[in-house]
């Protein structure tokens, strides 16, 4: 039984409101009683990231320009969805499509994990897609450019050593499904 | 050499100013020639991420609450720094004996991973803290509650495939630290 507790929130205001971008302030009691009044949660939508496994072994792969670092990163597919408006897995399917035209036969959901769970309050869904084919459609946002990227599996833990491959949640979803494949699969 | 390029800045402006919080709109190019007006990035300070292997082969976690998704959660330790103030390995080494009270032998950089490299703009500084004792002063801020909690290596794989450990960062950087330590240690 861990002794940390949660705060007790008291106020919460929404200080910045646009289509992309809610930023809310919180007054919180810690648990030593001591109030404060200026914590600030950016609130972001839940994500669906895709870990799409190919008929002949590979991992589907996205390279795309990310302006909030301004570099040009290689990443697992993925992207923001409305869990009022559609679940997980279909989010997931819909954005591997959109993003690189693959479709898988099967979805799992393998975890659920936090990029930044002090500031942020979004989940990010990690989601397996099996025996995907380039069989769909690939239809980008304004606002995307997306080079697809095949990898096989066996060369994957070498991109991620060498820094190739080094954003935190397509690091975190290789290891997970990685492991699940390994334990999946026959010795 | 990838077809893909970066977006143009044209014009940045901080629309959101304060001491824990920092919003920027940004108006850029698309390499389409579109010019998107409402881009908005948080500006976020660097975090020197602290992988501890004590003397006992253990890793050192800390129990938090994460005000963010409102859950308490095991991550490695770690905080955040401003590199002109000092550089990532002082920091880590700082915020390992504050939150911990664990001082390292020898500290080395294993790798820059990206949280949010769309919408953030900080880099997470991966730290391998060897030989790890409890010799230092714990010193925590505010905010912080903290529980210490010694994994042995070997349990820490379990604890990600179950879902205990689910903070991106935290997984990303056991991956890397597991592999580099596998590859040092003899055969």
């Amino acid at each position: 039984m861990t002794a940390i507790r949660k705060w007790k929130p008291l106020h919460s205001q929404l200080v910045f409101d646009n289509q992309w971008c809610q930023v809310r302030q919180d007054t919180v009691e810690l648990p030593n009683g001591k109030i404060i009044d200026d914590y600030f949660v950016h609130i972001r939508p839940d994500i669906a990231l895709v870990l799409a496994v190919t008929t002949n072994q590979e991992i589907v792969f996205v390279r795309q320009y990310r302006h909030g670092v301004g570099k040009i990163l290689l990443e697992l597919p993925g992207g923001s969805f409305d869990p009022q408006v559609e679940d997980h897995l279909t989010a997931a399917a819909r954005e591997l499509e959109e993003e690189t035209c693959y479709v898988a036969q099967q979805l799992t959901e393998l975890a659920i994990l936090y990029d930044n769970p002090v500031k942020d309050t979004n989940k990010i869904h990690l989601i397996l897609a099996s025996n995907a084919q380039p069989t769909g459609k690939q239809q980008l946002d304004i606002t995307e450019a997306v080079e697809i990227e095949l990898i096989p599996i066996q060369d994957v833990i070498g991109k991620i050593a060498s820094g190739e491959i080094c954003v935190s949640g397509t690091i975190a979803a290789l290891f997970l499904g990685l492991d699940h494949l390994a334990k999946r699969s026959p010795s």
